[in-house]
């Protein structure tokens, strides 16, 4: 069964865009990874004619909506009213949901139940029940006139939960296909670079398909493939893996992993080697994002966050000629930091990042976007001399990545 | 003139699950701040038939539709074309738009533009240009059968950018009301405590209005009023803000800034002080989020990333004694630390965070969510002992506010 479906948010607060939508985009990637094809998103307020007018014209075009939002206990949760109406079915209490609602404000609230969420045990009659251990509101699902109707409620960790705890498993079971992804990270190319690289592969993929995504500083594609079980999927990619694979070559750092900190930290492990960072104008991101990663105490000691003169010098011991004859801001001081914090934390690597983030050009002149990045390793120390444009934001991120790219491609035994 | 605007995303991506729609939340919060309803959101893909229909039921639901994304270079990039059909209009080609198309390329991507670039200079007969400084799509705006339709690009900061720069002063040009509103920043009161302190208030506020938004480890609240000048909404909130500040004390840390990290910064401006970050759990995440707000470097002279013990020892100047004594985790290390950082960095103040993220606890047994957060000054050393539960991510967040609130109200001149 394919199903059509559309998803609609209920709430005021994204029309006020007090908040994002992120429901909508992690429903969408859930059931597209079974086969559904999501067609529309639709969000409308907390209000009852445009709610049904809403559920007048889903029901025209699609044949799973999934309701996301309002089903809390106060005046303004309208959804299950409308839905149960629109849908023709009374609302029926339940006494065993009801227990569990009050089993939640006795150990996870630790407050008496307010009578209000009473309401929050009452279901359309004959609906399957969407248990929700993380929460106090149920979801449900039904099929009426050709329709299957969902209700997930709206705070996200409880949405997530019941996707994929209800929602996913009960949709696989009535589907015969699967959808099987596998996402290739790059860095070093454009997105531009890697669509010509690419064209003729991607001009011509329909399954698996193969799509570009533009992420800040570096890209990443997604190869898709539907079929009758993982491993067909997995053997009708192989072939345009490897041909990806070859095209690419060692600017792929990566597949289905979270970004180049993932990469790092992995090959750390393998080769039993730690790291270490000095940071100016990144401010400390770098480490971040190393830390970010669960088990990089292992891999990684440590870091500075030079961002005056006398710290690059005192901390990091940066001579201090170096920084009057060429500036902070310059290929010696970058080889020099990370010198420095090698060993300062006795890491068997360490890189630096020295640089213009704007929003100004430093006291020297360099203009924003000058950066330097060092790497330091037990064989030598050498640094990379960037021109990355404008945007604080982005000039930091991406000087960011050219430090992780400099590790990995160390540690792989690839030019750095 | 009072807009019911509805926003229609284009894109498959949005509804893969690839990207969240956060266009949508940045241009209804836009569109609300200067008092436009917004009435519905709806996303589609990049498909003919599909992207007509949501026109035709768009068109009879709202004077204002805003189009977002699908104006690149490519074929599937179909709004223009669309929307421009069912609003009755040709294509014009615009020399002068190609020009700035060229330029771009010249000038930030320093690449020849290819030829498919050149239809993004075609644009509905007799539309208001909307410029693209920074980017290659241009957008637009024309009124057609009492319907605004404005179309602008879906990168994210394209977007952003149109918006403050075109959206919004074409808005308010046509304006009678204007909507003011302010943010409230708080912290070390969670939302339940918010809510009880200005039940009363928030209850019975309409114009302004009063509504709490929940954020990692703090708390933010909007108020808004609606009015004839910006100095007649000044004067609405007047009466309830200084109640609010009043009931909130000194837990409110600042009004329409973005974070903890900006007050820290205004105020060590302010006081002309230097600030230094020695982190553990936090692996760089306080003085990241420092190094963020432009102009940091007149204030913050750096920080160190201690890892291991070894590095809290060797570079922070920990005493081994304390590290073997009472662990890394600890509130006497807490407060070496932080001294070490204000030692070595020659700033005036110095914070520390050291504490177990997770997802495990530390190797003496210490809970996940342990934190000692330290403050060193010329007037002595403090350290906060938190419990601040499970989640990674959580925890760094919200240890890294406790760290910038404890500079904040020591510079404040409060309890710390």
């Amino acid at each position: 069964m394919n199903f059509r479906a559309e998803l609609i948010a209920v709430g005021t607060e994204l029309l006020l865009g007090n908040i994002a939508n992120t429901d909508a985009q992690f429903v969408s990637e859930a059931l597209s990874s079974v086969g559904v094809d999501v067609l529309y998103h639709t969000a409308v307020g907390d209000n009852v004619q445009r709610l049904h007018s809403v559920t007048d014209i889903a029901r025209r075009r699609a044949d799973l909506i999934i309701y996301i939002g309002g089903l809390g206990p106060t005046y303004d949760d309208v959804t299950k009213n409308i839905v149960a109406q629109a849908f023709g079915r009374e609302l029926v209490f339940h006494p065993e949901i009801l227990e569990e609602i009050r089993h939640c404000f006795d150990t996870v609230f630790r407050r008496p139940m307010p009578e209000c969420n009473r309401q929050q045990a009452c279901l359309p009659a004959g609906c399957e029940v969407f248990h929700n251990p993380v929460g106090t509101a149920p979801g449900c699902c039904f099929e009426e006139d050709g329709v299957t109707v969902m209700m997930l409620p709206g705070v996200p960790h409880e949405c997530r939960y019941m996707v994929e705890h209800q929602v996913l498993p009960w949709l696989r079971r009535r589907s015969k296909q699967v959808i099987l992804s596998r996402d290739i990270r790059i860095f070093g190319l454009s997105e531009p670079q890697v669509q010509e690289l690419l064209a003729p592969l991607m001009n011509d993929a329909v399954n698996p398909s193969l799509a570009p995504y533009a992420k800040t500083g570096e890209v990443m594609l997604r190869m898709t493939a539907k079929g009758e079980s993982d491993a067909a999927c997995a053997e009708l990619m192989e072939p345009m893996l490897q041909e990806v694979r070859r095209l690419l070559g060692d600017y792929c750092y990566g597949e289905n992993i979270a970004g180049l900190e993932h990469a790092v930290v992995a090959l750390l492990q393998e080769k039993h080697r730690t790291c270490a960072t000095a940071e100016s104008c990144t401010g400390g991101l770098i480490a971040k994002r190393i830390t970010d990663v669960p088990g990089a105490s292992a891999v990684f000691r440590g870091g500075v966050v030079s961002y005056t003169n006398e710290v690059k010098a005192a901390v990091l011991g940066v001579p201090q000629a170096l920084l009057d004859t060429y500036g902070a801001v310059s290929e010696p001081v970058a080889a020099a930091m990370a010198d420095g914090a090698r060993r300062i934390t006795g890491a068997d690597l360490a890189v630096s990042v020295t640089g213009v983030a704007g929003p100004d050009r430093d006291d020297r002149g360099n203009e924003v976007g000058t950066v330097f990045v060092g790497l330091s390793t037990p064989e030598g120390t050498c640094v990379r001399h960037l021109s990355l444009g404008t945007g604080r934001t982005r000039v930091r991120i991406t000087a960011a990545h050219h430090a992780l790219d400099m590790i990995r491609r160390y540690l792989a035994g690839l030019d750095f």
